[in-house]
C-alpha cells in the first residue's frame, strides 16, 4: 500500500524525517485509518537521548513530518482527489509544539497518531500522540502551510 | 575551550542531537558568549527539507538540545560553580515550541543563540533564535527539567 509520502514528487520527496530519496533519513511512511493518520516507527540506537529513552529532536521530527504528511492527504481528500491527481499539495510547518508528557523508551515500534483539527485556508492544524507499548507519551501540533512559492522555484531551478 | 556538552558524564552524552559519543549525531556544542548561549552548527546535505533549506525536524533538534545545554549551564552559573564540580546538572525537555518564520537556506552555518526566560525551581526556560546569514529564520522555546530519577536510573543499570 502507498503511503502518504510516496506521492510526494521525486523533487520534494529528500526531506531528512520523510523523504523517501534521503538515503539518511527516518523514511517515515504514514497511512490513514478511518479519520486519523497513522506512522509506525522503530527508532535505530543512535535516535537516543539518554540510554534507553528515544531523543526529543527525533520526537520532534515525527511530529513534524506526520503533520505535514496529514496535512497534505487532508486536503486531497477534501477536494474528493486521489492523491496522485494534481494540483500537487505539499506542506511544510509553519509552527510545532512538542509536549513530552513521559520518557519515550527505545527498542520498540512507536505509533504516532494525527488527526486535523482545524483547517483556515492554506492552514491545516494536526494534533497527535506519540505512544510506545500502547501508552501515549508525546503529544504534538503542527501548523503546516503549503508549500510557499519561494521553497518550490528553488526546487525547479 | 570546553562546550557545555563536554561536561555531561560519559553515560549521558549519546544523545541524538548533543552527545559527544553518539557516532551518528549531530554533535552541537554550545558556549556563553555573555548573557547568551551560542550555538554554530552547519547542516549536513541528508538534514535537507526540500532541496535547499533545512529540516524542520533538524532545527527542532538544535533548538531542543540547545535548550537543555543552556538549562544545565545556567543551573551551574546560578549557584556559581564550574560545570565540572559535583552535584551535576542535566536537563532533559518537557516542552518544545519551535516557530518556523522563513525557510531556513541549506550550505551555510547557522547560529543558536539562547537565553534564559525564567527559572521556577527544577525549570528552566530558554528562549532561542536560529540565524542564517544574520537573519532569524526560526524563533523557538524549550521547557527544560532536571533529568527525572527514572531516565537516570536506567543509564545506572
Amino acid at each position: 500500500m502507498k503511503a502518504f509520502q510516496d506521492y510526494y514528487p521525486d523533487e520534494l520527496a529528500h526531506c531528512y524525517g520523510c523523504g523517501r530519496l534521503n538515503e539518511r533519513g527516518l523514511h517515515i511512511r504514514t497511512f490513514w485509518e478511518g479519520d486519523e493518520s497513522v506512522t509506525r516507527f522503530t527508532p535505530a540506537l543512535h535516535h537516543t537521548a539518554v540510554p534507553g529513552f528515544v531523543g526529543g529532536g527525533i520526537l520532534a521530527s515525527l511530529i513534524d513530518c506526520h503533520g505535514t504528511g496529514t496535512a497534505a492527504a487532508a486536503a486531497y481528500r477534501a477536494e474528493g482527489r486521489a492523491m496522485d491527481t494534481p494540483p500537487m499539495h505539499r506542506f511544510v510547518t509553519a509552527s510545532l509544539r512538542v509536549d513530552y508528557l513521559k520518557p519515550t523508551p527505545m527498542g520498540v515500534e512507536l505509533v504516532v497518531r494525527g488527526r486535523v483539527k482545524e483547517t483556515r485556508g492554506r492552514k491545516v492544524v494536526v494534533e497527535e500522540t506519540v505512544a510506545a507499548k500502547g501508552e501515549v507519551t508525546v503529544r504534538g501540533e503542527v501548523v503546516a502551510v503549503e508549500i510557499p512559492e519561494t521553497m518550490r522555484l528553488r526546487t525547479q531551478s
